[in-house]
């Protein structure tokens, strides 16, 4: 099962956390961009070049040490189909350097339709006999609000696959809560009743470290909520948003963990790709000051586990 | 406002339908496909090939007569990038034959994420001050799971591009209940939580036809929560899914429409793409026999409002 793959990478770096690659233009070192420019133009080609250029550098210098990449699905979008040839490129380099690939694209559909998101993401597109993989990430994060008809499709891509999915349960935004932390007429909140959904719907995928292939997004912005909802859900595993520049701190993530130190990844996107400008770096130095705030983040986050 | 100038093309027409656009290579006949996989063979890009001379095709045979197109994504991210160009493709062509196309991709998220979302789908690309259109809809689907940071940017975009959105309220399917259906504990469901906060949203985005910019996704499936939410949303245009193959009828979709005949716009997808099939014609007369089932469609729902 898919996390039983991710936690062994994570027990192998001793690095429970996932390098966003949210590239925005505005990010990215001006040498890079003139080198896209000068080949294919200010076009959305050009810009999808530059995206993956810097993406490259960014995974030639975190593979050996950061155990999974989280390419968020609208920066790329926001490029065009162009923009998309650089989101399964990248995903295509990262699992080449030995990366858990997330693909951070909060789909949701029912019936067919989410058969055909889980197709592009996590599965193979049939063409007539002939398997293709259209973006091939080994999990995709899901939004759960149309139900089971919306994640039975996926289950069972998963399991024929060995991937996984992360369902949004409590999300870091300040306004998450206004429908997310409203009360049920039982006394659970909706966070807790979609958390208890993701248990039962990871029953029918469970990897033998005890997490399902079905997993929950939680956001680090809510400690709380976080410790209650790592003790209601034993068998999901989180991906938890919102360390660093949205303010989460290591002893804010620490819940996230269970007794034995397992059971999560931390995420960090602008930390990593921007530490180069908030070091003052020269702009050929991006990558080195991207591995230095990982190892910086790696060692905040394991001291304070447990 | 973009609903107004989507209800202006609806009463030109007297057809408040617009035409889903979800290509499987099931749907489409041989000859399409064998053009293009000789071409490029059986291939992603030739997938995606197949699916855009498809949708050429009822496109031309349906734009004079049915306002709005409705590609859902996840029938061309399937086919990789290469399926997301034939979705440029199709919402370019659409728009040039004069409809009014609505991109039903449910993309939600927080922030900048769903800025990039917006400037993806409904908005403009900006490339070190040179403006591209990534994907260019006059309107899109998005999920509001997440609150108010996910929709604000959507709505700020709206009112610059004379764009649209619908929310997810209450979707079509049979498990849409699992969470919508709950009553929170001020009495209300989930779904009408939902509602009440596109009817807030849309305020900064009124329409001079007192509908705004913020619309809602309510299936036809469920007609008492539609003569509910019609009712208690006044300001809220309405997409309408689950006519046809799902199950609803023109008696289940009368009651989204307000006392005046206008504020929804009713979908069919596989109706009209695989009336061919149904009707048992010959492959080459598939646009004509979608023509047909549109405008048997129109009667059918026209003859029942109001």
């Amino acid at each position: 099962m898919p996390f039983d793959r991710l936690i062994e990478k994570i027990k192998e770096k001793n690095n429970p956390t996932v390098a966003g690659l949210d590239p925005k233009l505005d990010f990215i070192p001006d040498y890079i961009k003139a080198k896209a420019y000068n080949k294919y133009g200010k076009t959305l080609e050009g810009a999808a070049e530059a995206l993956f250029l810097f993406n490259k550098g960014l995974i030639d210098a975190l593979y050996d040490i950061v155990p999974a990449a989280k390419p968020q699905s609208a920066y790329y979008e926001m490029y065009g189909w162009q923009g998309m040839r650089t989101l399964a490129k990248t995903i295509a380099y990262a699992k080449e350097k030995g990366m858990f690939v997330i693909t951070d694209a909060k789909r949701n559909d029912i019936g067919t339709t989410m058969q055909a998101y889980s197709t592009a993401h996590i599965g193979f597109t049939d063409i007539e006999g002939e398997k293709a993989e259209a973006f091939g990430a080994d999990a995709l994060t899901v939004n759960g609000y149309l139900g089971t008809d919306g994640i039975k499709p996926l289950v069972e891509i998963c399991r024929e696959n060995d991937k996984g999915i992360f369902v949004l349960v409590k999300t870091s935004n300040p306004s998450s809560g206004e429908l997310q932390d409203r009360n049920l007429d039982n006394g659970l909140t909706v966070y807790r009743a979609m958390g208890d959904m993701c248990e039962k719907w990871g029953q029918e995928a469970m990897g033998k470290t005890g997490y399902s292939a079905v997993g929950a997004v939680v956001g680090a912005t809510y400690p709380e909520q976080l410790a209650e909802l790592r003790k209601a859900l034993p068998h999901t595993f989180f991906l938890v948003p919102g360390y660093g520049a949205q303010g989460g701190g290591a002893k804010d993530v620490a819940p996230a963990f269970d007794k034995n130190g397992i059971g999560a990844i931390i995420n960090s996107s602008r930390g990593i790709m921007c530490a180069w400008k908030k070091e003052g770096c020269e702009p050929t130095e991006y990558a080195q000051a991207a591995r230095m705030e990982a190892i910086r983040m790696r060692d905040d986050i394991v001291s304070n586990i447990g």
